[in-house]
């Protein structure tokens, strides 16, 4: 099943679901709100009126934790000149740091900003030190995310969070499919195009740590409840990995694409 | 002045302030809630009924964000074999990694637990691409933080954060003073002791990155409210630091003292 929070045309917020006949709507502003209030209620006796979307929203405007995994594509691993690892690279992003699935990216000038194109993992119970079981059922569905960085001061120190933790930069949705309608071990296309050329092809099968086995490890250190986002990292194909390196420019249009989830699309605005 | 989270005999919580002559209540029931809703009115027209303590409450238990910085006091640099840096090497917390000035920390056996004495500052009001002047006025006073470090999962990957974000690991507290009552510039001793044996004894007037450097750099890039935390680095005599390494055994206690400010003191509690 397709849930979002989608923007009817007074300018509103309400969270949907698509039982398969449209969007409907359900009673919470977002996605955020409707996981707080009923994560432990089957959404059946919660489908209201239709809703006419005229765009779509950013589907989970309130995660209490983003939590992103780098390097854990082989083919982006070895292009990054880096070898397999035996456990996720873990960084952080907060609620700020998302925007909508058709949202201008705007940052200021001189930034080398580039692009990675990811599956997100939303958690749909509250999980801490979970095996792989429990982290596999506590997943409530999937998304798309582009875990747009700034390369300059993400390479600024040893630590990447002040390239990754730019407000509005990282673009989610559109929509959040559901793990009993989508499998990413049996392989997700995941596909990034600047300007219409296509800059990354990845396939979900090939994840290094999957989405159960990083909730999972997430989980050992910190608590995941309902409506946070784990990150399962970009593959091969970034920017900074091409000879010389290519950042997004003023007007450029990041398109990033999911089988089976749809398609993000943002254009980068340079300004002050 | 001195503010705080008390927790008065009937175990709830209250904001708190002390205006000389001892703690009276402010309507809120810790000072996260207190700076979300009053953070632009003065305290003198919020002040309640005196109250009396049973002890003292995490002060801020919900920021939005706990943004950390790392190698910011030369002598720890230098004992971590490194430069001194150009920029700030920052890294995330959530909320949920901080707990309460007296609280124990709780870790499962077999970590490399270690300690890290910390001024954090407080922010009391809305900035984003902030100068050092409009950061300065935005600092609403300082605290005393341990930034507890799980140094194999910090050294498991490039990224420290996994090492960094164990839940309720960051005492902070035990009370905040105001930004006019208290000068780090001026050089506040930060002092760290396990089981009464001094370990760590640095400066602040040697920080590389002062506050008000700091919440300025951290707004470039990221919005910071009212209650949000900003650590500002560990001095010299870390454990990994030592020949051979130390970690925190299960019962060791450690005090974290900062002049004019208090003392934080937490007892290490191994269990699975």
């Amino acid at each position: 099943m397709r849930f979002a929070t989608v923007t009817p045309a007074d300018g509103s917020t309400t969270a949907a679901v698509d039982p398969g006949d449209g969007w409907r709507r359900l009673p919470a502003p977002h996605l955020s709100a409707y996981l707080d209030e009923f994560s432990d209620r089957p959404v059946s006796g919660l489908i209201g009126e239709p809703v006419r979307p005229a765009g779509m929203a950013l589907p989970l405007p309130a995660p209490r934790k983003v939590i992103c995994c780098g390097l854990n594509y082989a083919d982006h691993i070895l292009e990054m000149g880096r070898e397999l690892p035996a456990h996720p690279t873990l960084f952080a992003k907060y609620a700020d740091t998302l925007t909508g699935p058709a949202d201008d990216i705007a940052l200021p000038p001189g930034l080398h900003v580039d692009w990675e194109a990811e599956l997100a993992v939303v958690v749909g119970a509250e999980i801490r030190g979970a095996g792989r079981a429990e982290a596999a059922a506590a997943i409530w569905g999937y998304t798309i995310a582009n875990d747009v960085s700034v390369r300059d001061w993400q390479k600024r120190t040893l630590q990447w969070f002040q390239g990754k933790a730019w407000d509005r930069t990282t673009p989610i949705g559109p929509v959040v499919v559901t793990a009993d309608a989508l499998d990413p071990a049996a392989g997700l296309e995941v596909v990034c195009r600047v300007d219409g050329v296509e800059r990354q092809r990845g396939d979900t099968s090939s994840l290094v740590f999957d989405a159960a086995a990083l909730v999972a490890y997430v989980s050992t250190f910190t608590r995941l409840r309902p409506g946070d986002l784990v990150l399962t990292g970009t593959p091969g194909g970034v920017g900074m990995g091409m000879t010389p390196p290519v950042y997004l420019a003023d007007g450029a249009v990041l398109e990033t694409e999911i089988t089976g989830i749809g398609v993000l699309r943002n254009r980068i605005v340079v300004k002050d």
